[in-house]
């Protein structure tokens, strides 16, 4: 334990106006930023971290260090004050005082990589509390692995109105609550202001009251009352059993005397005069980026203290039988292992050749996953049956004992995909979720920040188009697939059969810094992958399903369910003598990436049809100028899958047709 | 008032079991399909029906009817049964006997504006609950404006928990608590049942204290005594300043012996066995799809009750001085008179050119609108000050007074879009709101719905690129646009100027049955539509804003804030003697339903250089074989706009360099 045993508090004052004055300054350096939040939860943050915080600037990777995260990420000048008053080597003074400027680690929200310290990139309002849920979560599920010896820390969130106000929050708030996650301690900055003015414009919510349904542990506290504050945390560090919120009532802007309390403060620079005028009220005689010694060498105090802690644990660790088993846990998975299993399975299924839907090939593969790699952590949005998420041997996570490996996220998408990133980001698990691929439109949100931050969370996604059939457009995407390959640095993979189900897997877990979508289906898809090669080939994104028998007349491409029809047009074709070849396309992005002489020899220079029971928009890539498309064009409707595929004309006869149309 | 007085309560145990004697035979019928929610909320309804709902089956449209909301939208069956028993005369037997099926009304999920009677379409869950806040909200502001006798009626709302857990609810439930929505009635249908099994897998929340912690009234009753719901219905009633929910305690399937109270009933056919079990227990000896003529009696005196309630309404309207006003708030604008306006306003712009953001060109344009349409309702998530939504005369909207026109929708992008898809089917009002374009992520489970069922809704997406400069990557949408063209049915306008800004208001108040984005700048941008034409050229989606001086040589196409460039890289060009036309592109859905020969006088024959600060993705019908495309491929970064388009090579330099590279 980290108990906050004869620490000098005497500083405390000094501490947290250096953080004000920083941030006021370099917002009025950049001309751009939001003063408002770093000085009004200046007091909070010099008490959670002189008192409280374990952390190592010297290590900024350590495993069991706490966790601070600032999800009302406009307070950005707050992460970055702090992280150069402990002293972290990349945050020099030049850093803040090129505030926002191109090239510089100090962006206008914190972004997680391009300096030390900053846990989860922040901004998005909701982001930086949900990931942190997924943070304790991970601390727990660690802590039930390898013990109080190895994994025993705090995950503490400053969340403003504004994070308390999205919808995510509700998600994991209560998910926090379920699971007992006493290791979480939300600091709410309560300033009862937002953009359009006073809170009272928009809510009237009590949110002691809300977080108590949820069955955490509530207290409030004036948030500029250092005692009183230091006296919450800990209070709620001695409730172990559930999470805690500390209502923080501050004033927004503390210390700039003309404009404090107002919205005013919140996102513009004070201005020189109003800064003047604050130096003043804050006795910070102090020229703009000057911070005295005495100042510099109260937080110096709290890495040292961490520096200790950390050396503790390490010689903890050296002794710790567990060591090898920690290690690989927080170590990327070993590829050769996982290669060697993969291999071998997919050896059995092109002898086998079952046909499954590939949401049940998925589950086959996670068999043979969740077997070999030790900390894969799976769930699903309340659609475990449908997105057969659940292997043989897991078993749920749960308040009373988190030794388990499969999370029950609830009908909570949102909150699934913020949560995962936060576990991601944490490290010791890989994540995976389930859900329909329609619904990862509630969560894209927390997809578009794991894309921007570059971690591994796959995303399982089930009854891919109108192949699911009867719950209607509601349900069915047409959009999804190309509103995701829309997005950087995110892998969209389409499988078509059981063996590319498996290899689509191997990829996905192999990306380090690159989240990855498996779009998949609910219907039954036959094995095509029928001779077994070692090399994954979903991982070239595209490539030779069956070559023509001679030189191409045209070359047909497929993703996922339809890559089925193509190899039946194929054959449609060739009672016509066309020669046709068929690619399988499963994943786009990674196709991008292959070297033009690759791309050249998959395309090849015939005529193409491009078959997806999806839009067009995406596509050009693979098409060429004399090409056609056979896909979707509208929402989808209700009835039977085979039904939906023959009326919106998604058939092997409607691909040989325009195959025939594009030759003639 | 619709006061329940002299109802004939006798038959409701008879018409309860007709909707699940419906519900399970159509679910078995179709071998697909949820008949668990229908048959454990069928005593709710029938009392809801008998005793309260003032509907009128002979004219569905009719103004001043009772909202009823099926939010657990997989229930469908609940409300097919209850319209074909109403006696609607689009839902015939042969309508239930077909459920699922092509072509009929009875989609697996309720489909507005495939039958009547359905409010609104439900199967994404929470997305039905929203809405009918936004009509309960609408009823209000309507009574406010049209007085208690031509406004005055209930919305209802069967919610699940999935509805209940999704965070749109939270966002929902605030908004509805802070407004005072005593007209709205939520019957939360408490089956402790979930798809993974039962709520406590995943969920500890006090629902009853969440919503009175938001505001609301609330009461808890078994969901099979028909006298403790009906009580309950009467009581939240009567709280006219509160919202209501009603937890009904439930057992999923009720009626079906042997798997009733288990996840077994939610999502499958019961069974031939269980079936017949069913009937034995419920006492309901009657063939499938057999009900006896004296319940359809009772269910038609429901549709009596309403018919006489609104022939009643249509005297009161007839004497009403408000008669006419009222009729125009429910119809299309007047476009003559907005068509006036607007070419009166754009001759003024081309004459003045102001240089404004497009931001402030739509608050320049809404000042114009709002002035002469009566029905506008804008509003913003928290950022009114930068979406510039609100004009001269608006007023806030609060429970206090619900006669003003601008809606302080919070920190809450789903519950908007969501609210403003109920506003829209509640009629009355034309809804419009404002956020940043990259937080149209958040709420965009409810953008797709409006665009599936084909409503006006208005989004104000402001900082629509890199050029909202220090926010960063975290801010700055890249792939949203693409994201959100992909999208059936929905027209995504980006206007480059203040006139073309005009002109995609008044195509997107023009569109009755598509909803409409409207990404705009934070940043200045040059009037480039210096001579003024009475045409709106955005409503053709492109054309030429600059032809070539003489053949052309190349062609440039932008759109938004690039438009400008293209303008300069022309200018370029022209000193290096190479001939280029200026094609603007605000509509990429508007432009490709012109005809061929309008495409190809824009198009040309020349090379195409596209530029957008924004991935290329959805650019290649634009685009021609001999193309370049100058736009974004990564996230963006933090820093000033004019720095980021450097940084990033949107330049008019790059797009002529690429025109140069094209032409040799």
């Amino acid at each position: 334990m980290n108990a906050p045993t004869q620490i000098d508090t005497s500083a405390e004052d000094l501490m947290a106006n250096a953080i004000r004055a920083l941030s006021m300054d370099a917002v009025q350096a950049a001309n751009s930023g939001h003063p408002g939040a770093p000085m009004g939860t200046a007091d909070i943050a010099a008490v959670l971290f002189n008192r409280f915080m374990k952390i190592d600037p010297s290590a900024d990777k350590w495993a069991d260090r706490d966790r601070f995260v600032m999800s009302a990420g406009h307070g950005s000048m707050l992460v970055y004050a702090i992280n150069h008053l402990l002293g972290y080597d990349d945050m020099d003074m030049d850093q803040l005082r090129n505030f926002r400027q191109m090239g510089y680690r100090t962006a206008g929200h914190p972004e997680y990589g391009h300096a030390k310290g900053i846990e989860v990139t922040t901004g998005p309002l909701g982001q930086g509390f949900s990931a942190a849920v997924g943070m304790a979560l991970a601390e727990r599920m660690h802590n039930a692995r390898f013990g109080d010896d190895l994994v025993d820390h705090y995950t503490y969130v400053i969340a403003g109105d504004g994070c308390l106000m999205e919808g995510v929050s509700h998600e994991v708030i209560d998910f926090a609550g379920h699971h007992g996650l006493g290791r979480l301690i939300v600091l709410w900055d309560d300033n009862q202001i937002t953009i359009d003015g006073s809170t009272d414009v928009s809510t009237s919510m009590n949110q002691k009251m809300r977080f108590e349904a949820a069955g955490w542990h509530v207290q409030s506290v004036d948030g500029h009352d250092k005692e009183a504050v230091a006296a919450a945390i800990e209070a709620a560090r001695a409730v172990t059993d559930k999470p805690s919120m500390i209502a923080c009532r501050t004033i927004i802007g503390f210390g700039a005397p003309n404009k404090q309390g107002t919205h005013d403060v919140h996102g513009a620079p004070l201005g020189d005069e109003e800064i003047a005028a604050a130096r003043k009220a804050l006795d910070w005689p102090h020229e703009p980026f000057t911070v005295p010694q005495d100042v510099y060498d109260a937080w110096h105090a709290v890495s040292a203290r961490g520096r200790a802690a950390r050396e503790a644990w390490e010689a903890r660790l050296a002794a710790n039988a567990g060591k090898e088993a920690f290690e690989t846990s927080m170590a990327d998975p070993d590829a050769a292992t996982l290669d060697a299993a993969i291999d071998a399975y997919k050896a059995k299924l092109s002898a086998d050749a079952p046909k499954v839907a590939t949401r049940k090939a998925s589950q086959m593969a996670l068999e043979v996953i969740n077997t070999t790699l030790p900390n894969t952590a799976g769930g699903s949005a309340d659609l475990t049956g449908s997105n057969l998420t659940k292997t043989g041997g897991m078993r749920d996570v749960t308040a009373a004992d988190f030794s388990g490996d499969y999370i029950r996220y609830g009908v909570r998408e949102h909150g699934m995909n913020a949560i995962m990133n936060g576990i991601a980001l944490h490290g010791g698990f890989i994540p995976y979720g389930g859900t329909f691929l329609i619904f990862a439109d509630y969560g894209r949100g927390a997809i578009r920040l794991a894309a921007l931050m570059g971690i591994r969370v796959i995303y399982v996604l089930t009854h891919d188009s109108i192949g699911l059939g009867e719950d209607g457009p509601t349900h069915q995407p047409v959009e999804v697939l190309a509103s995701y390959r829309a997005m950087p640095n995110l892998n969209v993979f389409r499988p078509a059969d059981v063996v590319e189900t498996a290899e689509a897997w191997q990829a996905a877990l192999g990306m380090k810094a690159t989240p990855s979508m498996l779009s998949l289906s609910r219907q039954n898809l036959p094995c095509l992958r029928t001779a077994h090669v070692t090399e994954n080939m979903v991982a070239k994104g595209a490539y030779v399903l069956r070559e023509a028998d001679g030189a191409r007349d045209v070359t047909l491409i497929g993703t996922g369910s339809e890559v089925e029809i193509a190899m039946k047009a194929a054959d449609l074709l060739a009672q016509s003598g066309i020669k046709a070849a068929v690619i399988s396309a499963p994943c786009f992005e990674l196709f991008a990436a292959q070297d033009d002489a690759y791309k050249a020899s998959v395309l090849g220079d015939a005529p193409r049809v491009g078959v997806e029971a999806a839009i067009e928009q995406g596509w050009a890539p693979l098409l060429g100028q004399n090409s056609a498309f056979v896909g979707m064009t509208s929402f989808g409707a209700s009835a039977p899958a085979g039904d939906l595929y023959k009326h919106f004309g998604i058939t092997a006869e409607a691909v040989a047709d325009a195959a025939k149309n594009l030759i003639k």
